[in-house]
């Protein structure tokens, strides 16, 4: 709960109405109820807010005269992150229970205020920590350790002795802890490398849905503190991603590779295997990362490079293919010259 | 049911048999029992089918003194499409009941004649509509609404409040509505921007394996009516697809972006957040779609352009390649020509 | 179990210790147990394992007075591997039994040895093999076989009518079956392409988490003997992939392609519909595959190509740009000879 005022403050927003009045959620206008503070990005969700049951709309749009409490702010994007981050701080957990269909070994231990959806699996020896969520159809398997206040969504699968730091949230449908790609190709025959290390998640990690992070070989997978995963990613058996990193969507990286703090990647790059990529590198989409990538780096292309460089040489590329009969011009004058001596 | 020369009517087939035999199903060779039109690509399937209990075989293949009732038609892609469109419009539907294990909440509203699968789980207040079949672990959240005759194959997991049309068809494992990839970097960590929007699909959508769409952040994410969408691929969060739009596999669309009706995208091409595609738009596999692209446009490449272009772009880049002795050497003369003035 | 001088024969490894020791595990040395054999990689391995239950360390580092049985190898890699697949050929089954909140179609045959875990769904007339291990959450489909000694993590989704081989793999999340893309558009509808093949897996074949394989059109998608599929790979209707392929995760493959035996294909490779790959083929990461390949052939880029041709032009293409002014002036030098008679 937080009151108006305090709300106005937090993002230094001009407040129209009533500062005593007290928000408890944040909801798009269509699902708004008493006590919920809405959003308009545009005149019809903010004609919209007039008619909800909203006690509150926060907009950057002008809302003279508006019939209802309103906080005007610069950028709602930015004020809705704001408020959203510090109101699920201060948040009461309120533990949904253990369903009674959830099948949880004897040997697991639960914390307190732990949610378990229905139909959840939890292995031997597992932990799971306090005020934990654990969504229906998640399975946990063996000796795993979930910290505290993790969010996993429907259908998370989680393999043997896989650890998760504090605040994690996992989306639908991703694997932890499969195991890594490793083979030995052998006199005709194809022999699995035994996969014997872990996956350990740093602390405020969030990671999207469908993705998959496989555990170490003979060492381990890392994700650093605060990092951010995108849905579909996939990362290999003993990749170390640093801190603060946001992995957009799609990406690929392969065994052994790493990836230093607060770098970002767009949609669909690939990292080669035993591949390094720097501190504040921004690999753009698509790329296809072969080589080390120094830190503070911009890399686009396949193999990436420099992707100013690497844009100069593309409009070059378009350059000579628009010219291109005045290049063989300049060849065959120059072939003349060359093999016609008369002509000197 | 439909009579063998009524089929024969609406393939416009030669029909070899006794017309008045009834047909209940369409089916490969090795699972035929009587009843069932089975299919001939090949002389083998044709073989099998004379051994098989199929009632009737459609082929391209000369048939003649084939000892069963027999389809000659000109392409049996089409002809079994055509037909596959018309009895699944004319079955009825068979409801295989809610198994004693799903979890629905109390407030849930299931329409009539629906099947629900073991271990379901479904949320409060969510709706599914008539005739639909909701297979074996789909998790389906808050406040859904799933519309009449939706098949959702095993293991489907719908967040809160999303909405489906008719006759929309979701694959095993996909993930509708997860929370969009929105963060805000400030003062060394990553801020969660909240995601309030829905996921809106459209009547007759099919929607492949492993697909994750994003809800929206502060608008929705809404999927066009009768547009396909292949397995794994990834739908960012605010993007609107139009109608009629087919989408293969691994496309990785990034937010607020748009495709137009009637749009083909190839396999793993990507698009840039904010980035609008038109109608009638053709996307190559592997294209890498960074700019607005105008509607009826056929593009290819990283960055996407012009398919025809920049495909007589990489014939001269590779034109350069095999005569860049020769271009050094004109280099080289002019360079002569202009260095030395004696030789003028 | 197996005594450590047999270990050192197998491996040619060179034993510290008591040859007589028996061992009945291979683990990473923070999980060992008295029995379990540990490796160590690094020093810190080393030390870690002299303090750990472990029985004995293998290693390639020397270990000179260890206060442990130690056996030393050249390549724990290889050792490993070696030693795992040995161990896992003669370790006896240890059957979990059947968790009583499977739900098994009554015209099932489950054969001896059989695990299955909570929550698993069986459909009529599946076969599963002996010795079969069904993790939590598997949802198997009808008429479906599964041959001996698989083992499906949990979440696996396997579609009516596929077959499994021997000694199959396969890990949490993937789909196995599902419909293929296949549609027509017409008459500003778009139809489906009924999908009425079989997905056919070969023995030892493994497959990684979130990967999908469609089922057949009129024919069968066939995975070959041995071949070896990452995480969230893409498998069109109607591929046939030979025996001994290594898929690299994300990699797509279109309907009704081909790929041969012993081919590699790096992470996020595309191959097109209807495009077929030879023999021992290396196909780089991210490399678009649009027309057939040659056995024995090494191929890159987009459209793929000889490896080793394309990075020659590559280099080209970064030399031109580098030239590009002297090849201005190639052009206006020579421009200026045909352009101005006067100067001859």
């Amino acid at each position: 709960m937080m009151r108006l005022k305090e709300i106005a403050a937090l993002l230094d927003a001009t407040l129209q109405g009533d500062g005593e009045l007290e928000i408890s959620g944040l909801t798009d206008v269509r699902f708004a109820s008493p006590g919920d503070l809405t959003f308009a990005a545009d005149k019809d969700q903010l004609n919209a807010a007039k008619e909800s049951d909203a006690t509150c709309v926060l907009t950057a749009l002008a809302a003279k005269n508006y019939p209802k409490p309103a906080l005007k702010v610069k950028d709602i994007k930015i004020a809705l992150t704001t408020l959203y981050n510090v109101m699920i701080s201060i948040a009461p957990t309120v533990p949904g229970g253990i369903h009674s269909t959830a099948v949880i070994s004897g040997s697991a231990v639960i914390g307190k205020n732990v949610s378990i959806g229905p139909y959840v699996v939890i292995g031997d020896n597992t932990k799971i920590g306090d005020s934990a969520t654990i969504d229906a159809h998640c399975v946990i398997g063996k000796e795993v350790r979930i910290g505290e206040k993790n969010h996993m969504f429907p259908g998370v699968k989680i393999y043997d002795r896989s650890v998760t730091g504090k605040n994690v949230i996992i989306h639908a449908g991703s694997v932890i802890g499969a195991d890594g790609f490793g083979y030995i190709p052998k006199d005709g025959k194809i022999f699995k490398v035994p996969q014997l290390g872990q996956v350990i998640i740093g602390d405020d990690v969030e990671i999207g849905a469908n993705t998959c992070i496989d555990k170490g070989a003979f060492s381990d997978t890392v994700i650093g503190e605060s990092t951010k995963i995108d849905n579909l990613v996939q990362i290999g058996h003993n990749v170390r991603i640093g801190r603060n990193v946001l992995i957009a969507a799609q990406l690929g990286i392969g065994g052994s590779s790493s990836i230093g703090d607060n770098t970002m990647t767009g949609g669909q790059a690939g990292v080669s295997d035993h591949t390094h990529i720097g501190d504040n590198v921004k690999v753009a989409a698509q790329a296809g990362v072969i080589r080390d990538v120094k830190s503070g780096a911009t890399i686009f292309g396949y193999p990436a490079r420099d992707a100013r460089e690497t844009m100069k040489k593309e409009a070059v590329t378009w350059w000579v293919y628009r010219n291109i009969e005045q290049i063989r011009n300049a060849i065959k004058h120059s072939s003349n010259k060359t093999s016609t001596p008369e002509e000197k």
